[in-house]
């Protein structure tokens, strides 16, 4: 039922493109959903997408622009003239407008705003440009259906009836008085059921959850989430309506968030994908692992600090995966935990204490486990003068590392630096670092008399 | 304006409930939103909650159970009877229901069905009950406004009155034929605007994206996510509409999958959370840890067979963490990747062979830049003689873990494993174990003749 992109519809399609066969085009495409056609204009070439695009109905053209990624859609849009890409503005959501535009030169931008035909659209898009990305201002959208308190049900139906074709999902009614303070909202049913000589203000919902415009966007997400809204209105401080956010878009960003902290705990510098060129791969993978080799190599002048004791007992050397690796593997569980309690603000917020004594608790208890398989290992097989090297070494590396995995992000999180960073293979490194030197301390220390 | 809950405010509400205010206590509760008492409930001792709980309206009392988190809620409900929850779930959406049901006993299940006083809600929840977890069945509530092709707008909007108590956010109206065959929607904003007397049958929209209850969730999240859906209608293998999945649930979705993602890749072998007991949190951590504690120890065998290299050039063991880390690092990079294309359907499927041909020609250039940095380090700084081994090394575990990390999520997706895994300690522990074989074994070879 939901359309599957395959090789051969896409050769056809491309056929047609290559000669001209516009007629077929435009049969397939009325066939297809706004996104469908935006996954096909995703794997033609920009010149192809260009010459589709050209041929459908600006409406459709707006919502498959608004839903291209965002580095195909700017390849795509340097091929058109301002001229050609108002009207597709013209038909989008303010929203979205303010998206695709964003992504422009000054000057496309410029010049598409004063081409555009609707120039409510034009002031809707002017007020929105200003939002730095990241607050709620930079999510919302001007469209929405507003009716002053003293009107009644059958105003309220002709304002929808005006505005019909602007507001896409009308969701509900925003109430607001006189001088445009937001005061509640009726819903789209609670209308369908009103009898129509009633006046608003005797039958809206005056509790109502809204957010002010320099909300950051993750704090939009939570509430809505939260209260399982479809839409939020998005006020100034004054409290006057502006604009509203919908769910979608929260979608989206709740998406791009989980993709980005993946990228992050995966050690990745940048967006990237799969099928991005050698070069763009490379340059995201590069800079953590050259980070982390030249963590390593610090760890590799501890060791050569260390050639007497190596020189005296061989098998050292065997160990230093089992410290460095349990090391990094605590330190991403722990780090974890606390980017979890981060995301989710709900609840209480526990002291820095507790959270140390507790995490620490359960670090003692996966110390003494893993350090006694080691540390058996150690004197069944390897070297039993070792066994209290090993074993010790491994607690203290355990508790470190979990300190670490506990301090690391709010410390980051405290300085507004993503703490997912925490997870990734920089302090994996530095784990590794910090317990291979505690190692060898310990060893040092306690085969001195050897 | 959203509540925040403060220690100060849980205090005053847990010495209402010890002294039995319950006039305050309701005075309070009032004034909240049921999502914001959720999160009260959450950090009382379950007696408490049951007393706060049991004082509520039971349409508030309803939100809120099904709005508390999973293991607080099972805990409370131990100290109900089923004839003091009946009430609470008699008032659920039917899709919330039955998920609180089925994390009861079964005898309290079977209870609470057969004391339930509104009927329909017993058939609903015994109709949802079969649908196994993860897949749309699920996700769908029962609760929804059908109506026949041939009535009027009329008809519909007297439908809507009906099911008013029961449907909360309505979206749209599925048109359905005389056997149940869903044919399409009218939205909520096209009834406002009609005609009364118009035929449903002259105005739905029969382009409805719908999906099969036996699709997997995670396609449910995709479409509406595709489609900018509120809602989206389930049907059986006949068509015929059996419910609907609105938006809400399919964020939770979605945030619960971005969470499992990164628990699995922390390697936690399970759900946990920060405050959770200290015994709980180390049965989660353990598992992964003692397994990569065990893939470290091979390792430590791999590197005690190479005692006389070790003997001849201690600082060999200089450079066992670089290779380890960068193994890891490359493998998580590269399976982060693939990750992320086999989470998007969307887009052509690629062939395994180019794919992998990509990802070496990436892993190539990464190498050979890691290599390099390591070689130089140890041409000046460490062992001149070693240029060649970890040079070489390097290269070789970079190739070898791109390789690893690209196959191996593929693989466990094949077999239905979650890919995540490939990310997770036990993967980096292998791709470590295979680093240092190869470095160990190459040294073993280019020093073959020292």
């Amino acid at each position: 039922m939901t359309f599957e992109l395959t090789k051969e519809y896409l050769d056809q399609i491309q056929s047609a493109i290559d000669t001209g066969d516009d007629a077929t085009l435009r049969t397939e495409m009325e066939e297809l959903y706004p996104a469908d056609i935006s996954g096909i204009l995703d794997e033609l070439a920009p010149e192809s997408a260009h010459y589709l695009l050209s041929l459908l109905d600006k409406t459709v053209g707006a919502e498959i622009l608004a839903n291209l990624d965002q580095t195909e859609r700017t390849n795509l849009l340097k091929l058109f003239t301002s001229a050609e890409i108002a009207p597709f503005i013209n038909q989008m959501d303010s929203d979205d407008a303010v998206d695709v535009l964003n992504q422009q030169p000054i000057q496309v931008r410029e010049e598409v705003i004063g081409l555009l035909e609707d120039r409510e659209q034009a002031r809707f898009i002017l007020d929105l440009l200003h939002y730095e990305d990241g607050v709620a201002g930079s999510l919302m959208q001007k469209e929405l259906i507003r009716i002053n308190v003293n009107l009644t049900v059958n105003a309220c139906i002709e304002e929808i009836r005006q505005q019909a074709e602007d507001v896409e999902n009308v969701y509900a009614v925003y109430v607001v008085d006189d001088v445009g303070k937001l005061l509640g909202l009726v819903s789209l049913k609670k209308i369908v059921l009103a009898r129509k000589n009633v006046k608003i203000a005797d039958i809206y919902d005056d509790d109502v959850v809204f957010v002010e415009t320099y909300r950051p966007v993750a704090e939009v997400a939570e509430v809505m989430q939260k209260y399982d809204l479809d839409a939020i209105p998005v006020v100034n401080v004054q409290q006057r309506l502006l604009g509203r956010i919908t769910i979608d878009d929260v979608v989206d960003v709740i998406t791009e968030q989980a993709e980005e902290d993946i990228q992050v705990i995966s050690g990745l510098s940048g967006e990237v994908e799969e099928d991005d060129s050698v070069w763009q791969r490379s340059k995201v993978q590069l800079p953590w692992l050259v980070a982390g080799a030249v963590g390593s190599l610090m760890a590799a002048t501890v060791i050569n600090g260390f050639q007497s004791e190596l020189g005296k007992i061989a098998a050292l050397a065997a160990f230093i995966p089992i410290i460095g690796s349990t090391g990094g593997n605590v330190g991403i569980q722990t780090s974890s935990l606390i980017l979890q309690t981060l995301a989710d603000t709900s609840g209480l917020s526990v002291s820095l204490g507790k959270r140390l004594l507790k995490t620490l608790l359960v670090a003692l208890i996966n110390g003494l486990v893993v350090g006694l398989i080691a540390g058996a290992y150690t004197f069944i097989i390897a070297e039993p003068r070792l066994f209290f090297v090993v074993a010790t070494s491994l607690l203290a590396v355990v508790m470190l590392a979990s300190f670490m995995g506990t301090v690391t992000p709010l410390l980051l999180s405290r300085i507004g630096i993503n703490p997912a960073v925490a997870s990734g293979p920089f302090i994996t490194t530095a784990n590794d670092l910090i317990g291979i030197g505690v190692y060898f301390l310990i060893a040092q220390w306690l085969l001195a008399e050897v």
